[in-house]
């Protein structure tokens, strides 16, 4: 990690999925009560795993042009649909899947989120950077307790990260002169390295269980910056 | 004004300038300052009519397509820059002109401004829709204590409003299924005749000082909605 001057930031734009909400436990958890009430034995975790991991498939697609760019809500329901059957879910009513559905809009925050974001607001732009559509990231947010100053969906861009379309159409709505006053902070490497293509700067966010029990996080030790949480991150820029 | 059902509305949104914020009190104020620093003897509140009656005009020309869309920070330095030799203020630097188009993003909220968004966010996706920059308003909403769940500015659809393409964009980044489940709030009829004719519904914000000393305010009267100001709003939605 090199030395890193904080004067020049103008806008910080955070991923939401993994870095700001923990969506591994609460996906899991609406698995689970939605299997109890129906009596349906769910491995939850392994749940949350396949229904997240399916998304990555479906991006590529939109991203190489194979299919056009849908809102996430609509991919997420059409994933919950396949992984379904081979966790005997498919026999629930359609409705009961639907409301499922919406637990990508009520994701709690990690326990840092709230409290980081506000201190970080007190000095910059804070902005959601998401793949997430624009109202899941406003509702999650209400939901969650997070201020954000703007909601960025990459539905603006229409692209998906991390193509650069996404990094460079926030850059343009945060109102920066240049790519680098704003600084990108997620949990994921292949983001950020994404955005430095573009000229971010970045920050890395340990988030030891987005990647699920036994998996090794990815390395954060080439970016600006690389801290363990939000409020850390707002005590590294001085604030 | 018709009986007016809630139930059904999803997001709520507002124009900026004239409804939430008092852009007329706000940019009168900052130009007496400066005038006062250098002597300039000013008709602060004319200045302030002039510059901003400067901008219809510059939207027409980009709406009608005579030029390109641009930032409305740019659009308002340009018309600041038409306007100062009539107020004697074209002899200053222009870091000084420079600085004072910025009060664009520190206007002062009405009274009832933040409560009332505040209370209406309990229930509905409160966003802005207002032809600023999304950094602007950003900005403002953070200095006047505005918490808006989502802001949406009119860049995102390459437009102004009051063409069509301004609001069809926000009812589809607010996640509507379809327009009746947002309501337009303003304190101008001809934004929310546009709305209308999209298919949103209404509610009028009487601002009596926005149309300055001895003007006669819009007439609300045919809207879904017509209220004194934002908390009355709250109430009327039966918050």
């Amino acid at each position: 990690m090199k030395d890193f001057d904080p004067a020049g930031i103008r806008a910080l734009t955070f991923d939401v999925f993994g870095t700001v909400v923990d969506w591994r436990t609460s996906v899991a958890e609406a698995g689970r009560q939605l299997a109890r009430r129906h009596g349906i034995d769910l491995d939850a975790n392994a749940f949350a795993e396949k229904w997240r991991s399916g998304y990555s498939g479906k991006l590529a697609e939109v991203n190489s042009g194979q299919r056009p760019r849908e809102r996430l809500n609509d991919l997420h329901r059409e994933i919950l649909a396949e992984v379904a059957p081979a966790f005997g879910l498919d026999h629930l009513p359609d409705a009961e899947l639907d409301r499922l559905n919406l637990v990508w809009h009520r994701l709690r925050a990690w326990p840092d989120s709230a409290h980081g974001l506000w201190r970080l607001r007190q000095r910059y732009l804070v902005c959601a950077l998401s793949n997430g559509d624009s109202d899941m990231l406003a509702t999650m947010g209400k939901f969650a307790g997070l201020g954000w100053d703007m909601v960025i969906s990459v539905e603006m861009a229409n692209s998906y990260k991390p193509e650069p379309a996404a990094y460079i159409k926030a850059i343009e709505l945060v109102g920066a002169q240049r790519p680098d006053q704003v600084l990108m902070v997620a949990a994921h490497a292949n983001d950020l390295e994404a955005a430095r293509s573009c000229g971010m700067r970045t920050a890395f966010v340990h988030r030891p269980t987005e990647w699920g029990p036994g998996k090794e996080p990815d390395d954060g030790s080439g970016f600006d910056l690389e801290v363990p949480d939000l409020v850390a991150l707002a005590v590294k820029l001085g604030i």
